[in-house]
C-alpha cells in the first residue's frame, strides 16, 4: 500500500558502515522495548533498526540512502511524548538524538545558546542559569530533549509572562527528507526575509525536516522569584480571578490551578506533604523581577485582588524549602493521576483564557454524561488544560467505548468555545481524528500539501500530524 | 508565458456587480496614479481594476472569480511599502483593503483586538491605549494599515523589549487564492495543533492568502515611559556600548542609533530643532515600566554603563515636549533623507546584534570604494540597519551603476556576518534578487513549493518574495 522498502541486512550493513560504530547501531532483538513507544499515547510499532546518531552529517548521509530507497525515518529524543510522534508506525530507521546532546555555544552578547537536539530541557536549563542567563520555556517533563520541545512547540508554566518554545527559537539547522543539510532563521532579532519556514518546522513533530541543531534566545536571568498558594473556597472563584490577574499591570509568570483530589495523589507519588490543605481549589502563582521590590509590588497587588475575590488566604512560598515543595507537586501531577489508576488517556486542549471555567465545570460534570474518572489540573494563565480519563478497573471493551465517548465530548466542547486540540503536546498519531473534526478541510489540505513538498516520498515520520 | 487572462469588460461588469457601488470600483483612467506604485520600491505597474472591498466575503467572490478565469489579484493597504510588494505587477484585480478598517472587538478578558486589515497602526495604537493597553509593535510609518504590517511582519523600534509584529498576531482570518475563507490560530495562546499556518501568512506579502481579519495581542499599558538621548564622542563607542546593555538586566523597549547628519536632515525637513547637537554620535534609548521607581531604576543602571563606557552626557527626556521633539525627529529620518537628494533606494539588512558595529563601520568605508552617498540609521538594539543609497545629480546610468554596486556588496557583506536581506520591510519585488543569494537553493525551492501548495495557479500577488 505504501511501497515503503522493509529494512534487510543490505541496508544494515550500509548503516554500520555510515555510523562507523556497532554500539550506536540496535537492530532486531537488540532493540529495547521502549523505543516501540512513548510515555503514554498507547501506539506500539517496533522501528527495524535504531541509529544513534552522532551529528548531522550522519543523519544526512542515512537520510539520504532512505530517501534513496523509500526507507521510513523516524525521528526520537528522550520518548517522553505522549501522542506518538515518536513511534515508528511504518518501521524501518529510527534516529535516536540522544547523544547529540553538547551545547555548542553561549553568546553572551547576542543572548543565545546553540545546542543539538538531544540536550535535555533540565540540562540546558542548568547550563544557562549557571552563566546568569534564562531560558524561559518551562514545560512539565524536564527530561524531554530540546529537540521534542521544538517539535511539539512545547509551552510550559510560564507561558502566561514569557510564551512558549516557539518564540525561543531564532534559528534551526535541518536535515530534509532528501537529505540536505539547510538552515532556517539565525542569530538575528528580526526578520522579513521570505516565508517563515523555521515556525513551520517548530510544532512539526518531526515530519518536516529533522532538527540537527537549534540557536535559542536567552533573557537576562530574573534574579528574585516568589510564588503565591491561594487557596479559595471553590474553583469557580479561583478561575474568576484569573482574567482579573491578567488584566491588572502585574503579569505573573504562572498562573496554575489546582484540586485537592490531585494534590493528594502527589502528596502520595512524592511520599511528602503538600504545605496546605485547608481548601479544595488552589490558585498557584509566580512572579519574578529583578529586586524584591519589584517582585513584591507585583504580588502584593495580585494577593489583595485574590483576597477581594473570596481567597481564603495567601501563602507565600519564599523559602527555598516551601517553593520547592510547591512545585515538587506541581510537577508531579502527571506521573501521580498515572499511578492513581491503572491506565490513562489525555487530552491537552487550549481555550482561550476567558472559557477555563466553562471548560472546568464541564469536565467536572461530564461523570454524569459518561461514567468514567476524570482528573484535570493546567494553566489557569493560558487556557491549556491537562485532563486526564482514567481507566480504573473497567473492561478494555468498555474503557474504549467511555473513553472514546468521554474525549468526543471534551474536543466538541473545546471546538464550541474556539479552542484547539492541543497547547503543547502536540497531535502525533493518536490526536490525529481530532485534528481533522477541528480545523476546516482547506487547512488540512495546506497541510498535507507542505508535508508532500518538504517530503515528496513521505519518508519522514509518516502518518503523523495532519496525514491519515 | 504566464497564461494570465486580461480583464475585459465582461469582467468589470461581473466585479461591479458583486460590489454593487461604483464609487468603490475603479477602473482604467479613473485607477488614481497612486495605485502604480508604492513608497520606495521603483517598481511601477497599474492595475486594470482596483477594488475598494468592504468585506470578507466580497473578496471571496472577488477571488473565486479571479481564480475561475486565472486572473491576478494584488491585495493593497495603504501602499506605504517600501519593495514592490502591493504593485500589480502582471496588472489584473487590485483589492484596496482601506475601507475595511473596523476595529471589531476589544476583548478585556483574552487581552486581544480584532481588526479588519485596513486599520491603521497608528488607529490601533491610539484605540488600545485609550482603552489601557498597549499594542507593542512600533513600525516608523504609523499610517500603514495593519494588514500591510501583517504581511511584511513589520518590526519597529520596540523590538528589543516586545519583539515584532509576528509575536503579536494570534489569529487570522484569510481568503485563500482559491475563494475559500479560513481561520488560522485564535485567541489560544498556546497552540500546538497541526503545522503553523498563520506563522506562514504573516511576512508572506499578500502571496499565500488574503488577510481579511487579525486577532491580535495586547499587553497592559506601561504607565511610565522615559528616553535617554546620549551622545558619544564617536559611533563606534556609542555601538561598542549596546552588547553591555542588552546583557544588563535593564531590558530598554528601543536602542536607536543616529548620527548627526541624519539628524540636520530631520532638523530641515520638520523644522524644528533637536534637542543636542554636541556630538555625531548618539544613542537613543526608551525603557518602560509601571512606576517611576521601576524606570529609574532601569535607566539609572544603563545611563551609568553609557558613561563609563565614555558617553559624553545622559539627556533624560521627562517632559512630553522634549520627548516628541526627539522622536519626532526619529520618525522623520526616512522622509528626511528622501527629501535631501533627488531619488534613493535603501536596504534593510539585519545582522546578529553584536555584528552591528563591523557593519555600520562598513557602510561608512563604502564610500571609497564605490562613488556615491550612503545615510544610515537604525536599530542598534535588534541589528535592522537601514542603508539609504542616494542618486543626488547622478546620471541614471551612472546611478544604476553605483547603487546596484554598493547594494551588492551591502548584501555581501551582511551575509558573512550571517545576516539577513530584510529585518522587516520585506523582500516584495524589488529584493528578490538578493533574496536568492542570500539563502540555500533548497529554501528558495521550499518557498516556492508552498506558493504553489496555496496558490496553484499563481494568481495572488505574483512575482513577489521568492518567485523569479
Amino acid at each position: 500500500m505504501n511501497g515503503y522498502k522493509r529494512i534487510d541486512e543490505k541496508d544494515i550493513t550500509y548503516i554500520r558502515e555510515i555510523i562507523k560504530d556497532d554500539e550506536r547501531v540496535l537492530a532486531g532483538d537488540n532493540i529495547n522495548e521502549e523505543y516501540s513507544h512513548d510515555e503514554l499515547s498507547g501506539t506500539s510499532s517496533y522501528p527495524d533498526i535504531v541509529v544513534k546518531a552522532g551529528s548531522a552529517e550522519e543523519i544526512s548521509r542515512i537520510m539520504k540512502y532512505a530517501y534513496e530507497h523509500t526507507i521510513p525515518v523516524t525521528p526520537r529524543g528522550a520518548g517522553t511524548g505522549l501522542v506518538g510522534s515518536s513511534v515508528a508506525m511504518e518501521h524501518g530507521i529510527m534516529i535516536d538524538t540522544s547523544l547529540m546532546n553538547g551545547i555548542l555555544e553561549l553568546d553572551e552578547e547576542n543572548l543565545t545558546v546553540t545546542v543539538e537536539p538531544g540536550v535535555l530541557l533540565m540540562e540546558l536549563a542548568a547550563y544557562v542559569e549557571e552563566h546568569d542567563f534564562f531560558y524561559p520555556p518551562d514545560p512539565g517533563e524536564k527530561s524531554a530533549t530540546i529537540g521534542g520541545n521544538i517539535s511539539t512547540n512545547a509551552g510550559g508554566m510560564r507561558a502566561v509572562k514569557y510564551g512558549v518554545t516557539r518564540d525561543y527559537v531564532m534559528g534551526l539547522e535541518v536535515v530534509l527528507p532528501n537529505g540536505e543539510i539547510t538552515q532556517f532563521g539565525g542569530k538575528v532579532v528580526k526578520n522579513s526575509s521570505g516565508y517563515d519556514l523555521k515556525d513551520l518546522i517548530v510544532g512539526s513533530e518531526g515530519t518536516l525536516g529533522f532538527i540537527t541543531k537549534a540557536i535559542l534566545k536567552l533573557m537576562p536571568l530574573p534574579k528574585k522569584v516568589i510564588s503565591l498558594l491561594i487557596p479559595f473556597p471553590t474553583l469557580k472563584q479561583a478561575i474568576d480571578t484569573v482574567p482579573l490577574i491578567i488584566k491588572s499591570k502585574s503579569i505573573p509568570t504562572a498562573i496554575e490551578f489546582m484540586q485537592r483530589e490531585v494534590i493528594m495523589d502527589a502528596e502520595e507519588y512524592l511520599g511528602r506533604a503538600f504545605p496546605d490543605k485547608q481548601s479544595d481549589a488552589y490558585l498557584l502563582l509566580k512572579f519574578d523581577g529583578n529586586s524584591s521590590e519589584e517582585v513584591e509590588e507585583a504580588y502584593d497587588k495580585v494577593a489583595k485582588l485574590c483576597l477581594e475575590q473570596g481567597a481564603l488566604d495567601v501563602l507565600i512560598s519564599n523559602t527555598e524549602e516551601r517553593e520547592e515543595s510547591i512545585w515538587k507537586a506541581r510537577g508531579a501531577f502527571l506521573e501521580a493521576i498515572k499511578g492513581s489508576t491503572t491506565y490513562m488517556d489525555e487530552v491537552d486542549m487550549v481555550v482561550p483564557r476567558n472559557c477555563v471555567n466553562e471548560m472546568v465545570t464541564y469536565l467536572h460534570n461530564l461523570h454524569n454524561e459518561v461514567d468514567i474518572r476524570i482528573k484535570s489540573f493546567g494553566h489557569a494563565g493560558d487556557g491549556n488544560l491537562h485532563a486526564y480519563i482514567l481507566k480504573d478497573d473497567l473492561s478494555d471493551e468498555e474503557w474504549e467505548k467511555r473513553m472514546k465517548a468521554a474525549m468526543e465530548k471534551i474536543y466538541q466542547k473545546a471546538y464550541e468555545l474556539k479552542g484547539q486540540v492541543s497547547g503543547e503536546h502536540g497531535i502525533g498519531y493518536a490526536k490525529k481524528p481530532y485534528l481533522r473534526e477541528s480545523l476546516p478541510n482547506e487547512n488540512i489540505s495546506l497541510m498535507n500539501g507542505i508535508k508532500k513538498v518538504f517530503d515528496p516520498k513521505n519518508i519522514l515520520n509518516p502518518h503523523k500530524v495532519a496525514q491519515m
